[in-house]
């Protein structure tokens, strides 16, 4: 295991004599949707990180991303040999891009080949997971961020100031919810031992984050039902979810997360003096932002959302600063969704376990 | 106790032998706020109802009456000799303005004299009370009308057919609230005894109301939370409550009310292709309608919703039709809300008592 300086200096010293000058080293690990679309694509894009490796179970998929991304041999891991990447100086980051049940594992793995890890969300499926994901990487001396990346989003960022700053006044209440039809029956996001949960830990979780970093407060009691319409599809996993939130300063939150129905996509901000919301609010492709006040508008360009987190986590650990959203970032966010698991499982009001 | 003709035809006699042509006679119970700003106002507007006569506790506010509204000293009542009304044949309804708790002793009177009641929302303190003013309505043959002005409001109506016609496909979520920051302290809508609940049965109704016609449908099962930060101005009623329903079919809606901030006054429906809403969704000042498809505008002329619904209630009876919203719609809301306070109370999901 290697310190925080050691691992940057490592891979530094195979690429750049400047700290802070060059592209970190990223891996990423599972080769789905989201990093064929999304992640791979954005690393071309970065000025702190670039594609150092992968790390997939289907050997075809190695070959293309070889001839695509110009990887060699040595750059493609699969699941067995993965560990092997220890002895990569090249790659400085490990990029879970996992099904959720799989982050565990592989963030611990990551972090005892010294490599810093960063964890696509939800962080993993449990509270539990979360913690000895943390003391996994505290042991080793890497940093752990977690993909949260509406956070450094110029419009989440700006209504998190809205609320901060009481441009519109204390914030009192939100509204918030974040779901889609889900699609291909067969996929591992309806399967429990894959996923953890469904709509809630899929994209639920974004509602939540909104809550909780527009209040900026952990909510203390958790109210949750769920409803299930296709019994068959959703077997294992939950398909709507409504979940209630009293935040400890009597702030409150309504939340909504489904597989069942597109176009719930939202927050909205209800402060003593104004409102303020996104609509399309956590998708790659764009905000839009509105305020009850005209002269104090709710627009920024479009970022990729995925250069950004990797630019800013890459960063934090070239220039050996702290870096958030961390792992307990991502605990706390499970530790609520217990909460309302257990609330929908008891039918009954449920504390939220503290971190 | 007159039948619906024979009501109709004594006090028509009185004033016009053209059934249908005339102006149907109001008697105003309870000179508080609304009677005074809006329907005495209303009534000077309306094509088929006009201030017939008034019955206050207060002589003094008698005087100021007759002075505005040219009444003579018999058409001034008070809470004594309010029976006396049924000989008065210039008094067809009796319109019921009052505190919540005396809703079902004056609706019951009125009956038995014979008058048509149009009563103010919250029907009555309990869905026991409301059952037994649909008896006493009916036992006398005369309409009883429950005044929810935002079912005849055009912004609500075509709200509903967006839903009913699914114009933005089914309807799946609906995110409702309605509250604003409580004034006097000393106001009768914060004594139990009076107003026998706080935010949730004087504006949280609407949001409620809202959820129904805009589903269709009678919420099965209902979750709710109360939030109360001062303890004393909202010692004996609700100061917040947050409120989830589940709907037969499987739609869901999450709703607030509040007597703690102004500013959440709205409805937003999620619908499987789009969205539409309103702000200011319960206000008397006019509503702002948006939707998801800027083809499909939400617009309308501002109306007075007092006039309207006393036109409405006035030519059902004239024409000898059904009226709607009727006792039955006040009980089913009643029902919904005793179900909101069990919740609360127990702290478990409830079922919403059958009608």
């Amino acid at each position: 295991m290697k310190s925080v300086l050691g691992a940057t200096m490592a891979s530094g010293l195979a690429h750049s004599a400047e700290p802070g000058g060059r592209k970190l080293g990223w891996a990423l690990v599972g080769l789905g949707n989201l990093s064929t679309h999304q992640i791979a694509p954005a690393l071309l894009k970065t000025k702190h990180a670039r594609l150092a490796a992968v790390v997939t179970g289907t050997p075809e998929k190695g070959v293309a991303w070889r001839g695509k991304y110009g990887l060699t041999a040595e750059q493609i891991y699969d699941y067995g040999n993965f560990d092997k990447i220890a002895n990569d100086p090249a790659v400085d980051v490990v990029c879970v891009v996992l099904p959720n049940s799989m982050h565990h594992e592989f963030t611990i793995r990551a972090a005892k080949a010294g490599k810093h890890v960063y964890c696509e969300k939800p962080m993993a499926v449990s509270a539990k997971e979360c913690r000895e994901m943390i003391v996994a990487c505290e042991a080793a001396k890497v940093k752990l961020g977690v993909a949260y990346r509406c956070q450094f989003e110029p419009h989440h960022k700006e209504a998190m100031r809205f609320s901060r700053e009481k441009v519109f006044g204390d914030l009192r209440h939100i509204d918030a919810g974040f779901g889609f039809k889900s699609g291909d029956p067969k996929q591992w996001r309806l399967r429990a031992a894959l996923a953890g949960g469904g709509a809630l830990m899929d994209v639920g979780i974004y509602a939540l984050q909104a809550c909780r970093y527009l209040t900026g407060e952990e909510p203390a009691e958790i109210t949750a039902v769920e409803t299930k319409i296709d019994k068959v599809k959703f077997a294992e996993v939950d398909e709507t979810i409504q979940w209630a939130m009293k935040f400890p300063s009597g702030k409150t939150a309504n939340c909504l997360t489904t597989y069942s129905f597109n176009g719930c996509n939202h927050f909205t901000a209800f402060c003593e003096k104004g409102r303020f919301g996104l609509n399309q609010a956590y998708g790659y492709g764009g905000q839009s932002g509105w305020t009850s006040d005209e002269k104090i508008p709710l627009e920024h360009p479009h970022t990729d959302h995925f250069a950004e987190q990797m630019d800013i986590f890459s960063q934090a650990i070239l220039q050996q600063r702290n870096f958030g959203p961390s792992g307990h970032e991502g605990l706390k966010d499970l530790l609520v969704i217990e909460a309302i698991y257990r609330s929908i499982k008891t039918g009954k009001a449920q504390a939220v376990e503290a971190i």
